[in-house]
C-alpha cells in the first residue's frame, strides 16, 4: 500500500522543519505539491522525482498524489507552515473516498501565527483566533461574523492571506470589523516572507495596520487589550492579573 | 551583552524539533525550564549545565534566567510545544524591563494545536480559535465568553489545560457551553501525550466528549459544523462549498 505524508515545513528555510519533516521528505520517492514550496526543499534532495503543479490546482494537486500512492508511491506533499492549518491535509483526506486505500500522515509543521508572533515577541500569549481573510471558498459574512465574535471576545487574532490581487482592501474592511470593538490604539504587527529572503516585521496600532498595504506574503497580528508595545515588540501577558 | 532563547520544541520527542531550536540549545550555556521539559532534552546535552525549576514557578523560573542573561550568559529558555502559545515568551518580555538589556530570541515551535491535529486527523483546517480552560489568571466568566464566541461563529476549537486536579469539571462545563451552539453530533476528539510514551487520539462527538474524563496531558478538539468523521479521522473541508 502507498502512503502519503503531507508535510508541514513551518515558514521556508530548512532550519524551520522539524527533524520529522526531513526525514519523510528523505523516505518518500516523489515530492508534491506548489512549485513555489517545492523549490524551497528541492535543492535538499536533488535526486527526488517532482510532481509540481502550479497555485490554486490544490485539488488537482492533491488527486495526482493521491493516484500516485494509489500506485504504491511514497508520496510527500509539502506544505508551508502546517499541513493541517490552511494546508492540503483536509482535502488529501477529503479526496481519499474517492481512491483505493492509502496510508495517510500527517507531519505537523510550525504555522505562521508562530512563526511570525515569535517575530513580533509575543502577541498570542493567551487566548487567539486564526481567521483567514480570503473568501474565495468561504462567505465574507461568515469572516465577519468571525472577526466581530473574535474582537468583542478580547481574542489575539492572526489574520492570514490577509490580501490579493483582487481583494485589495479586505484587511481595511476586517481592521473596521475590529474597530467597532477594540480600541484605535489597540496594539498589531504585520510580518512579511517570514524564514525566507526579505523578512521584516513591523509593529503599530490597530488603526494604523488598517491604512497598511498588506499582500498574500503577509501575515498580520492583533493582540487583546492587555497585549503591549515593548521596545517595538507585542507582549501579550499570559492573564488578567497581574505578574 | 547575554541572550535569552526561548525555546519551543514542540510535543516532546527529539523528532519534533527544528533544526533551529537544536542549534539554540547546542548554543547556549544554560538550560532552563521546568524540569519536566528539561528532562526531554537534556540527554542530547548532557554537558549542558541547567537552571530546572518545579511547575508553577514559572515567574521565579523567568526572573533566573533573566539574571544569568544579564550575568553575560546564553541561555536557553526550554518550552513545550511553541514557547509563544502559553510558554514562557510574555512573561520574560514583561519581567525583562525590570533587569539590564538582554537579547531575547524566540525560536517557534509545533504547537499542540498542530501536532494534536496530526494525529486526528485535519480537524483544524479552517479558521480556529485556541483558548485555555485554566482560570488561574483569567476570571471564568471571560473563557465562558470565548466559549460562546468561537461556538456561535463557528470556529473550529482547541482546548488547552481541559483539566487539573482542582479543575475536574471544567471540560464538561465547556462542553455544555458549546453545546447551547452545535448539535451534540458536532464531530471532536482528544489527543493524550502527544509525541511521548503513551500518546493516544480519540474521536468522538461533542455530546461524548462531554463526559470524557481528561487531565492535564490532554488537548481537546471541537470541529466546526462541516467537519466530519471519516474513517476514525476528523476532516474539516477547506472551505464551505464543495470540492
Amino acid at each position: 500500500m502507498g502512503k502519503i505524508y503531507l508535510v508541514g515545513i513551518g515558514p521556508g528555510k530548512k532550519q524551520g522543519m522539524t527533524l520529522q519533516a526531513l526525514a519523510a521528505l528523505e523516505e518518500c520517492d516523489l515530492l508534491a505539491g506548489y512549485t513555489g514550496y517545492i523549490e524551497l526543499v528541492r535543492e535538499q534532495f536533488p535526486q527526488k522525482q517532482l510532481l509540481a503543479t502550479p497555485m490554486r490546482q490544490e485539488t488537482e494537486r492533491c488527486r495526482q498524489a493521491l493516484e500516485q500512492a494509489a500506485a504504491g508511491h511514497t508520496v510527500a506533499m509539502v506544505c508551508s507552515g502546517d499541513a493541517g492549518v490552511y494546508g492540503m491535509a483536509g482535502l488529501v483526506y477529503e479526496l481519499s473516498i474517492q481512491f483505493p486505500p492509502v496510508e495517510i500522515e500527517v507531519v505537523p509543521g510550525v504555522t505562521a501565527a508562530c512563526s511570525g508572533a515569535a517575530l513580533l515577541g509575543a502577541p498570542l500569549a493567551h487566548d487567539f483566533a486564526v481567521i483567514s481573510l480570503s473568501d474565495l471558498l468561504t462567505p465574507w459574512e461568515l469572516i465577519a461574523q468571525r472577526l466581530k465574535a473574535a474582537a468583542s471576545a478580547d481574542f489575539c487574532i492572526c489574520l492570514y492571506n490577509p490580501a490579493s490581487k483582487k481583494r485589495v482592501d479586505y484587511l481595511q474592511r476586517a481592521c473596521d470589523i475590529l474597530l467597532q470593538y477594540r480600541s484605535p490604539e489597540n496594539a498589531a504587527g504585520i510580518v512579511r516572507q517570514i524564514g525566507r529572503e526579505g523578512e521584516s516585521a513591523q509593529v503599530m496600532t490597530l488603526e494604523a495596520l488598517r491604512e497598511m498595504q498588506v499582500d498574500m506574503f503577509t501575515t498580520v497580528f492583533v493582540g487583546n487589550s492587555q497585549t503591549k508595545i515593548q521596545d517595538g515588540k507585542l507582549v501579550t501577558p499570559r492573564g488578567y492579573r497581574n505578574v
